[in-house]
């Protein structure tokens, strides 16, 4: 089967441009013994790809120049030569940033029955939704009543931490780049309070709507947003670090915040964190936010792209917020 | 009983000076009901009294000008009015600063039979020794045979933590400001590695003296020290914020580690703490250290200056690394 897909042509300096990336035909062969022949559906376009691109050590190897990329996707079995999968199987790989692929079964993960749009499973239902789910609850060691904060909240992780802490019973309050998605979060998604952070400082914004401070922190956002979550922490309140999309771009290190040695009298806590250190905990998961979502409890957004060559356009506008929800390419 | 007293004259402006301070006459007089007369023995000078010199909120109120300053103290009842206390009895109190003091026997702790010098209750059984114990074993979570990076290594609280490391079978390195005080860490106090941190890059030393990186990192200076530990950590590796002694004196903010958001990949744990918050293992903690201590297993250092008078200079040798082990001011 011939397919197209998305090559890293060029490292990114800054801001990632189109002409970084260069879209190439590929071929997905007739699957071998213990293969599977896939046709994507959707694809997903993640913040920590950008630091796959740079040339560096980190918890994920580099993407290679000249090299397809890879990330997230949902796609279904077309021919199987394996016995764990039959045509027409839902399947989640590690195998995006291209239409089709012929690759071993090992370590394609079936999706069994699914009771979402596919989509989904990339989404509330997959990673970024795993991700909220234990950086707020594990990291963040979230407890009943207490007030949280999420910046980016109207990203694919952001909308769901804050919904999660709703179900809780905690007062939430959410950053985001636009008075659109401002009142998104308020109106639609149940937010208690929220601020366009591009609109005043971040500060003011956050001594005002939570005068008696914060518990926990859920840190998508890093840098002016980490420095004034420091100021209003209560007594030993959480920081969960998942991601610093304002430094990302970034082409010297940027420094940290200047207030962090608040954290000693205050007793805080700021930890660091990836979903693949919550494995284990998938399963619960996935019956939790499948109900969470099929019962409505949970409002899911995405912002869709069309066409693998517009995969680049979708990467690039998760650092433009153009994204509300999770971004998504479908084929 | 007169007696005599150190008052704040005015708020240092950074590095404090002498005339900060002013030596005063006071009255320690006959005790009322309830109360107690104690002539003091020993007083601590310790880095977080500079905190309380600046008119800011904190973890604990600043200290007016004008006022006799305070601090841990041990000394003797000379004359009781409080059924809880009699003549002889060895006290432990907040009123330090000052050769004698007549105050309620509430909140004035009687150290029961003491086993070392006291002035040891100023230093590894007391304050200090108790927040390298719970900053060691609690905050940062110490397992046995782990690698411990300790900054100060050789100060009250830092020479404590490498020394409970050591029981606890774990390879130990720690940073001193003079090539006096590394020879002290590994010739007496047997840590593995020890560096000065005023010769060479801290990164070059910390890469070299533990290749294999770090699992806790006990951090008593902040700024470079924090910024070099945290490249060096290992995957899910723990850093107590116990003190920036490095910015004390800062007088602007100064931007904190420009890495921090290696903690997402290795999710790192960073957690500030004051011994305050672990006031319920207090029993097991003296417990603890006095057998370590007086069966030889910990061994204490003291830097002692004598006379109410000397006790500014001490306080501000305490930023000029003047001390080694415990800073004590004897009367």
């Amino acid at each position: 089967m011939q397919a197209k897909a998305v090559a890293l042509k060029t490292r990114p300096d800054g801001m990632p441009k189109p002409d970084d990336f260069q879209i190439i035909d590929i071929e997905a062969p007739e699957p071998k013994d213990g293969q599977i022949q896939v046709k994507n559906l959707s694809m997903s376009v993640d913040p920590y790809m950008r630091g796959r691109m740079v040339d560096r050590k980190s918890y994920v190897p580099p993407f290679q120049i000249g090299e397809v990329l890879t990330g997230g996707c949902i796609g279904q079995v077309v021919k199987s030569a394996s016995p764990d999968f039959k045509e027409g199987d839902y399947v989640s790989s590690a195998w995006g940033w291209r239409e089709a692929f012929t690759e071993s079964a090992e370590g394609i993960q079936s999706l069994g029955t699914i009771v979402a749009p596919a989509s989904e499973y990339l989404g509330a239902i997959g990673m970024p939704g795993m991700t909220a789910y234990v950086g707020l609850l594990e990291v963040g060691a979230l407890k009943d009543g207490e007030t949280v904060f999420v910046s980016g909240a109207a990203g694919a992780v952001g909308s769901i931490v804050g919904q999660i802490a709703k179900l809780k019973g905690c007062t939430v309050i959410g950053s985001a780049g636009s008075d659109d998605k401002v009142e998104l979060l308020t109106k639609e998604l149940g937010f208690d309070h929220a601020f366009n952070y591009n609109d005043g400082s971040i500060l003011g914004h956050l001594k005002e709507l939570a005068p008696g401070g914060l518990d926990v922190y859920f840190d998508n956002v890093g840098a002016e947003h980490l420095q004034a979550a420091i100021m209003c922490m209560r007594p030993f309140g959480r920081i969960a670090l998942c991601g610093a999309i304002a430094t990302y771009n970034d082409t010297s290190p940027r420094p940290g915040p200047n207030n962090l040695s608040m954290a000693i009298g205050l007793g805080l806590t700021l930890r660091g964190f990836i979903v693949n250190h919550f494995d284990h905990l998938a399963g619960k998961f996935r019956s939790d936010m499948e109900e969470w979502v099929t019962s409505g409890q949970i409002i899911t957004k995405e912002t869709v792209y069309t066409g693998i060559d517009q995969a680049p356009e979708a990467f690039i506008g998760l650092f433009k917020g153009s994204n509300t929800g999770k971004m998504i390419v479908n084929f």
